[in-house]
């Protein structure tokens, strides 16, 4: 027999050892961890394939085995024995390293878990179902007033959690929220980025703007959709996804889920541009090679998970804005698109790719206005959180706001502040992690250029080496540190703006990368 | 606001309220049922459409998942609330039989979950995932040497638990397995249906062989898949299937999986043979439309669940055999063919679809040769258990018993010991279920004939009523009962094989059904 099959003495216990209480706290993450990836592929399940009546039944089911996985994180007994859990004093350095992280790893998520009472945390779920429900119909009817009282609730209840979350963890609420997304990020790291972003972007963009005025307009590139299946296919795999270990599938948000070693990405379609799909299908490959390449050993505990939202994200944007995007890689992007019978040259294909149009959705901004939107979110909602901001008054601030930094004024709530999904869903804090992880992503660009010539393997379209390079230093390190120190060792320097700013003056002032 | 969301407040506690002990119980159960359902959906998954590569990792999934369910079951603390456990007293008097029959069947599971010991059953469902891998290529080699020697060791384990699991239950060790899939079945009360069944079938078999002599040769139905597919969702609509509460996918073993408000069946298409898609549409059909129809206060509680293994047979053989095949449904069938340009007539249809040929495998058998195939497993695995049959003679033993049983000697172990998964997965005393449940559907029909006249709604295609009996008479009643007892309730008498025996000679003899 050649098969290697799961050891369940290995199974059951922590790959680094550690003393008994370490070992049973680590045996009920490993339950918890279970239950966060069978919850993956119900969600990926809900998205793709479900039949449409089956909708409040699957909420229930989700919402059971989500319960389930609270009660066994919030187990007073498992407090008391990460209270008196040890980790392993004779693995290797390596292995005591990640023993120790995961120890801190499973005292936040414990905290985290602990800090918000039980009641208070099922009235949010179910009233941010509920809210999300009639964001639904209130985007589509451009009807902000529908919205505005179970928005008025749910934020009620996300203000007693995230007062009940800074208490036990010693933040302030929004740092508490921050926290979940981000551990170790603060508001007080982010506004000096964002105050820079804020600075310079809004000048940027008209330079830019005046110098793309003279190119020529963007053609419509036809394809069918089996034809952007196949391309995308063949797109993806130069990035390094696993086609055995993979599947591509279709919804209405592309979006990545899965685990390590089955990983689901989604796209969609357009038959007029077909190119935000093949974008969309690189982002999330990004989000699931970062999954799939984190450490084997240490998949079921919480310091084998991916560093945050914002490292997240990163590596997404390096996969699709620094590297799909690339001025390097139109050559052999545009070979792919003639294998399908389309012709582009690599400097229109270029064009395409980088053209730069402010406008009022989010999820279609390009990389140079993308964090202005983000800003906007971010100090609407600790406005809306503080109470400074009251929730009828939305409509306005998210109006002139945007005019503020983007020049435009949206006309409808549904171009404004009805668009996304996330304050809907209960999300805040949520947002910045965007614009952080565009920034973090040039930083690593940066850093990547110390050792490896990126245009030429993007020109060659050859990522092997680029993509080891974030294997060693981003992939596998997993959430040994918090986010910031996870910055500093990969980068070498703290989070900050100037790297994309320098980004954004190479690619689009001076057309170089 | 016209939906209705899940309440909390009622989500962890049982419909039927009860004392505090009983209530955490059956909020413990909720969890666990939670599991069963998250891991329906996985199993689904796995075998339609996960990534070819992922079946290693997904096992380890589905073994954490698996291990979690039964810690919860076997937790002592479980079993401490379950002894001081009563079940309402003031509810109503159908809320109180189905509470106090929760109470029976929450027992019930503690029972079996806690008989085995913990570790015994790791290396049980270890070396019973290594052996169906062994069995998987030993069937496609004919190489029965290759299979034995795991299949000894899969053996001594399962006779173990046997051991352990009888000795909890005050069982047999048989019977405490046949006890896992059809509570209060016992083979005294399987050895003298199987007795009649074995002294009739023989000789009806060579009686039927006889009378079908003079019928015409069967000519091949052309069908292309997408035909197929289409005719399919049409057929299984007609027997009840909610088209936006289900999905129709293919995999190489036709199955039943999800939960109520949302059922996935698969079948597998056969560019020669399409009705046998066809039939196994209906037979998935029918095993879903009972999980469908479970009480839907309870289906987070064992009483909510199917009763066992025979039952949810009989009503998937009443699908398929009882009513798919029967004479007066071929003129709809046949005019379900003719849209999509395959004219046959109904008496044609009716020679494809209850012609009767002896053959060696069992999942191809018709209805009057099946019951012989389960009773030489039925006899063979018995005598593997008590160690009366060696695994080296396996081989042996069952060529001289399919031959006293049905006249032909297989020709390789292919064709013989090797056909089948469930031995290789550790599932003895399973195969009765499918003779039984062959018996129950006949009696389940002569019951439902005192009210129905089946034979007209049949000709019409308009199940509506037959259907709607079996979901108050069987479905709705869910496991209030133990097996025996929902027999007699249902049909009036205990299970035997008469009725079956009878149904035979009338479709395949007199040719009236």
């Amino acid at each position: 027999m050649s098969q290697s099959f799961p050891d369940a003495s290995k199974m059951s216990s922590s790959p680094g050892g550690g003393t008994a209480a370490y070992q049973r706290a680590s045996a009920r993450f490993r339950e918890a961890s279970a239950l966060s990836f069978g919850l993956a592929f119900l969600h990926w399940d809900q998205s793709v394939l479900m039949p449409k009546g089956s909708g409040e039944r699957r909420a229930e089911l989700h919402g059971a085995l989500a319960g389930l996985r609270h009660r066994l994180i919030a187990d007073p007994r498992l407090r008391e024995d990460l209270d008196e859990a040890e980790p392993p004093a004779d693995a290797t350095e390596d292995t005591q390293a990640f023993a120790a992280a995961n120890l801190r790893e499973m005292r936040r998520a414990v905290a985290h878990a602990a800090a918000v009472p039980e009641d208070l945390q099922e009235r949010l779920v179910i009233q941010a179902a509920r809210t999300e429900m009639v964001w639904e119909k209130a985007r589509e009817a451009d009807d902000f007033a529908a919205f505005a009282e179970p928005l008025e609730t749910l934020l009620g209840l996300v203000r007693e959690a995230a007062q009940a979350r800074g208490e036990a963890l010693g933040l302030s609420p929004y740092d508490a929220l921050l926290d979940q997304y981000d551990p170790g990020l603060r508001a007080s790291a982010i506004d000096p980025i964002f105050a820079d972003l804020r600075k310079a972007l809004p000048g940027l963009l008209d330079e830019v703007r005046e110098r793309q005025a003279g190119d020529p307009p963007l053609a419509p590139l036809p394809l069918s959709e089996a034809q952007q299946k196949e391309i995308g296919l063949r797109l993806i795999e130069v990035f390094g996804f696993p086609a055995t270990h993979g599947r591509l599938d279709e919804s209405p948000h592309p979006f990545s889920s899965g685990m390590p070693g089955d990983l689901r990405i989604t796209t969609r379609y357009s038959p007029t541009d077909p190119l935000s799909g093949f974008m969309a299908m690189v982002h999330e490959t990004g989000h699931a090679m970062y999954e799939n390449n984190l450490p084997a050993d240490w998949i079921y505990q919480p310091v084998g998970e991916a560093r945050g939202m914002s490292a997240h994200e990163a590596i997404s944007l390096t996969f699709e804005m620094q590297w799909c995007r690339s001025r390097a890689f139109a050559g052999p992007f545009a070979a792919l698109l003639a294998q399908a019978g389309l012709k582009i040259s690599p400097q229109d294909l270029t064009h395409h790719i980088q053209r730069v149009t402010p406008g009022f959705i989010r999820v279609d901004a390009d990389e140079v206005t993308y964090p202005l939107h983000v800003i906007l979110r971010y100090e609407l909602e600790q406005a809306l959180l503080s109470g400074d901001l009251a929730v009828r008054d939305l409509p306005g601030a998210w109006q002139e706001g945007f005019e503020a930094l983007l020049g435009l004024r949206p006309p409808t709530d549904r171009e404004g502040c009805l668009q996304d999904v996330h304050w809907a869903g209960g999300a805040f804090g949520y947002f910045p992690t965007y614009a952080l992880g565009a920034c973090l992503a040039s930083q690593i660009r940066l850093r990547m250029a110390e050792e490896i010539d990126l245009a030429a393997a993007l020109s060659k379209g050859d990522l092997a080496m680029p993509v080891a390079w974030l294997k060693e230093h981003v992939f596998a390190q997993a959430s040994l540190w918090e986010t910031p120190d996870l910055v500093e060792q990969v980068t070498g320097k703290p989070l900050g703006a100037d790297a994309l700013l320098a980004h954004l003056r190479e690619r689009y002032i001076d057309r170089a990368f």
